[in-house]
């Protein structure tokens, strides 16, 4: 009897989001072992078949980080960007389309979607340029150094012809976050970028992030502090007051940047909690920061 | 979190059904108040949304009979089967066309649904033929009369094609259970065997009928000796032993003449207990009975 | 030979408005009797066949009013506007809807065409609201009275939707001048608004009113003195001499509205005559008055 | 009121060949004259605009006769056929294709038709191949003479691609009846046989026959004594007993080809009575010879 | 293993013209006898299969006079224009249409291309008015002529329709430079105009003119001084020195108005050389001028 | 000039090959550094633009057993088959999916085409099973040893679904050869016969198979005699005379296997040869050897 309440009650999400698209980035737990890729690719599906258009776009830094290890070949990073030298590309090329992308697939397979793996390079689904060099300032003798970043992207401008084809045929694309610049090369992207950039161009209704955190908290320490709803007013208030801080910077600039570009609502939720996605989406309080015009 | 990991649970069932048929009988009471109304409809929407393509076919006898009544005019039967003069047959329509059908269409697009309501005469969807009069026999003095039964009909044939388009457009039609003859006469046809010839036409997944019962019991007087799934040679043995009687016969009969004509499974339920149709449907045992080949 | 003459005579007016709709307003004498109304259909049809795309909307007040003295409830009207309870309503509902509408698909499906019947609610095509309530001065007293008319309505919008749905598959669509509004309610909506009202959603060429009368007459006594031919301005004028008078002013206004929201021609014919609608479509001077811009 | 009621009268016909095939041979005195020409244009864009798909195959022999004349070449036939030289074959595209057809197609988009002039050879429409050479019998000697006849062709087979194109894209194809042999040389083709041949090929309801004799008759000198009707077997019969004879019976060959390939009916009428086309059509009792299975 | 290295230098041009409409105007040497033709269309034909979608114009005024010279007319012109009578009209049609237009389909056809002949006139392409009499100066008297033309036009506008289903539908389109004007009056048309108009209603990508000079040249006797590449201003700059002059001049007008109305680029060529069409698309140099904005 | 004289000798070839799929095995040689791979992939590119459908499969044998030597891991094979392991998987599905694939679309891309690299685990495109233990008897001892492959495959059955939509969609399909089982565990499979099962499941025209041998050869050791073309017949006769030998055998099988299942011709070519499937397709003598029922 309960299935059957709780179905009536989902009905309204059902029916506002009814052949919307949703891009979701994957991200941290929510990807950290079979099991947990399997929860989140079965909600993904699940949305899928209560008929909205599901999109993922994947990250994978750790596994890339292990991958180098491996190889003998140390990770470098610079201000959270990585140093990419040409055997470190094809390390990350290796790792997230030959190999996360597939598990992805295969679980989105498994539970019935037609997942589909693509990244950036298909038909040109992410032209990019080489970021600027870094400058890097010397604490002690005031010195400023210069960084070559090397394969390390920026988007310039997303053709989402492919993408969608795929969703209007039914398929769920699963998406690695690597471009291609005029020259044919590949070049590393940030993950929340592409996800946000994608969501834009095909006119998404939701970007939901899954981070490692509950979402935007008002003091970092206290998890009964979420912000459950704000807005881009709001939040760039909360940036300018020092709330959101650090890794959650980009983030949230992610999502301001979606919503400036037409995407009606984006979420950052707690992939560490099972299901997040469809509590997000199908309960009226949802369990992280929704961030909205 | 219930409703998100029910929603899950769920996702068999909408994967299997995806895109499939359904057609709802309504009658008793699910259609006896407004609030019963609601909430069959509000089901019925339900399955439109999570990806099948619902249909109804709705009675209406005890209505008719009050509306007879107002009007000083008695109802007459012969075996089940309402006696239809002309006037009688106008007091038929106003009541299936003008009043319950416009109802259920009313409920299905309250709860966001594209209702659209139909009878059998909208493009000669049902064309019938009058029905042979009855014969009775005088318990008393053992003559028989014969007895013209009006304009009771029963069906020739189904044309689909209004049915079609409205499904494949995305609408839920709602099918008031009259037909029409060669010289244009309408006739009253039972509501069951409507439902039970236009699912098999559509090729529906589906035939779900819903009663007063709680479906075949070996013991009617038991509701703990309900039949949960039995195949059409084993029901055809149950009508044979004389354990499926009465009014549920013509029911049963419908349901196999409509599994010979291609429909997956059909279904007698208890339409008094709430989301008896979704119960049936998302949940593993049912709550009623499901005949299959 | 005659025949074929008057084809060649018709092929400019069949060329002139090929794939064009036309609305129709059924009313009066041409739905008296079933000869009538045969007659009615049988030129409907004969416009899809040349290739027009005809539309129906009928009225039903007499009958309407005839069914409440048999139940046995009086009809009362205030300023020409039927005051309608829930009781009366459903008597509204049963009447156009249960009996008259099917009529109208009967013989428009008897003679080829392939009739759909539909009502404002099916699809939400008719959203309306309660009309504010009538206030009614006392001749002797010069008190002022309101009276709430009940459930009588007043268009918001039209959704076409399934309208344009059944135009463009051939269907010949029969519309129930009924309208709902936010909570589900029915409404009862006068005919002659709705036909121009979904004239002009529908971007049709022609809306063509059957009345009892031979159109608009100078002299109201003098049926000699019809204007044939009029446009809005000199039909505004005619309002303010008061040569358009009682009855015809809404039937004019609506012809003024829906020309204004871009139907080609308006057309105030008598249906008394058989084949009007046919007169006045294919013959140069036409039978009534046409209003255009 | 004639008017209309002529088109009510019409109307069984127009819904029975509702968006069915007409193949039109034109020949004689329907194409005599520009007035003459210009009717039979008019009759048949009036059959496009009551809902039926016209096509037209023309003749030309009389013309091209003239041409030759006019060029100092004097016309050679062999039981009927044409002997075409190269330069015979140049004059007979020229007169078919530049001036017949032209004009045809003139007269056609005049009357609000969308004419367009084909010939068997675009896109190889009617693949050919040479006659075999005639042999002749001298009276006289009782010798033998093998003719050849140049440039005449049967057909091979017809791709009807273009054809189909044109008609569900609303167009009126004029078909000039020469073809084209897998060497590219251009044949010389008796019309009524490419008439036939293609409306076999594209399924057309109907063949008419424009000729300038009544139909087939008992008695060829006394047109009372007309076939109105007339099936396969009977048909083949009156050849037999000699009643059908001469120039006639390669029309019927045609019809009995056309109708074993699938026409419906076939058609020989007296394109020398105005509007002869639609009188066949609209009208119970036709003016000219049918003959169906 | 040239074959393909050739193949591959055409690459980037097959690429950049890629499901572009290229309008070529046969005339001259390219269609001089039936292997220039044959080669002409061939040309063409490629195109159609490396993925482009050419059209065909062709004029043929040398072969006209040859026919009015072979029936006793003699052909005259006033500033370049032939004076058309009805009679010359109707030779004009016969060579045009009968004639050159059915060589080019069979020679189309027989290369594997979908060709298809049309004129003007079908389903009025081209509708023309009239030219305005030309006024002749009498050398030695100094008085002025007004002489009529007759049945010479100029173009009105173009109904692209015909020409667009044709080419989306992979059909080459060979087009005949006659009119029409509003009384059906067939009129005769500069092939040039008719081409670059055509071109520039169907948004062409190139109109390539094929003459019997190499292109424009700076001195009309020295070949070396072809001008390889103009832009619009250059050109008219050019016809202001008088370097462009005589016939050239309006090869020239048309090219100017075609890129004035949207053609990308146009091309005037030599049709003397073979294969002068694939030359100059194919190769980085070309063969003759191209025009562009 | 030469340029536009191959394109004129290339035409029919385009022509008999216009919209047909040809899928190419892409391998050794052909892809050994990106210089071979630019090449090879421009050529698959001009294959598109020229207006046919190719496809590509891929292998990766040496760069598998590189990276494995890199991470420390020996490669073993049994009978020609990786013996594969998890961790052997890993690395199988990263240079395949991750590396080789994605390099293969950038240079497709790179020169126009509208690359898009998949798997066969994407919606499930190829369904394969474990492949039975291998059985090894030990020359010195006779004993007979299993040994488990581990995670190799064989095809069970290609869902082309994904395919279709690539390539009627204008994209070209870059396929890595491995595949999913029941149980979701991706399976290492021969990329021959993956090009080959998907070639006859899409009904594919061509099969190329690129190796780095001129083809079948009489005499492996003298190039000279090369078996230009052979039918299925006298193939099994060269295999059964010992002719076709080794690493070549399985080759051939899958062309045999191809063509029973309807694909038209096979092709065993050189790699090392630039432009070797250009050449193979539009030169009369080819450079391989062809394979045909």
């Amino acid at each position: 009897m309960e299935t059957v309440n709780i179905l009536i009650e989902a009905l309204p999400y059902i029916k506002k989001f009814h052949k919307k698209k949703i891009m979701i980035k994957y991200g941290g737990h929510a990807m950290i072992d079979s099991e947990a890729m399997s929860s989140t690719a079965r909600d993904t599906v699940l949305l899928k078949y209560v008929g909205m258009k599901p999109m993922v776009v994947h990250g994978g830094g750790p596994e890339i980080s292990r991958s180098m290890n491996k190889l003998g070949k140390e990770p470098k990073f610079i201000g959270g960007l990585r140093i990419t030298d040409q055997e470190t590309m094809d390390i990350v090329k290796m790792v997230l389309v030959g190999k996360i992308n597939t598990d992805i697939v295969s679980q989105v397979c498994l539970h019935g979607g037609k997942g589909v793996g693509i990244s950036g390079k298909d038909n040109h689904l992410i032209k990019a340029r080489k970021r600027a060099p870094q400058i890097i300032v010397d604490n002690t003798t005031g010195e400023e150094k210069t960084i070559d970043l090397g394969l390390v992207g920026e988007i310039e401008n997303v053709n989402p012809e492919i993408v969608e084809m795929l969703t209007s045929n039914e398929y769920i694309p699963i998406i690695s976050p690597i471009g291609v610049d005029d020259s044919s090369n590949t070049l590393n992207l940030n993950a929340d970028t592409v996800a946000g950039d994608i969501a834009a161009e095909v006119d998404a209704e939701k970007l939901i992030i899954l981070t490692d955190v509950p979402g935007i908290l008002e003091d970092p320490k206290d998890p009964e502090t979420l912000i459950k709803k704000v807005n881009i007013d709001e939040i760039k208030e909360l940036i300018d007051k020092g709330i959101v801080t650090d890794g959650m910077i980009p983030k949230v600039e992610t999502c301001i940047n979606a919503i400036d570009n037409g995407v009606k609502s984006t979420h950052i939720i707690d992939g560490r909690i099972k299901h997040s996605v469809l509590l997000e989406i199908f309960t009226k309080k949802g369990i992280g920061t929704m961030i909205t015009r």
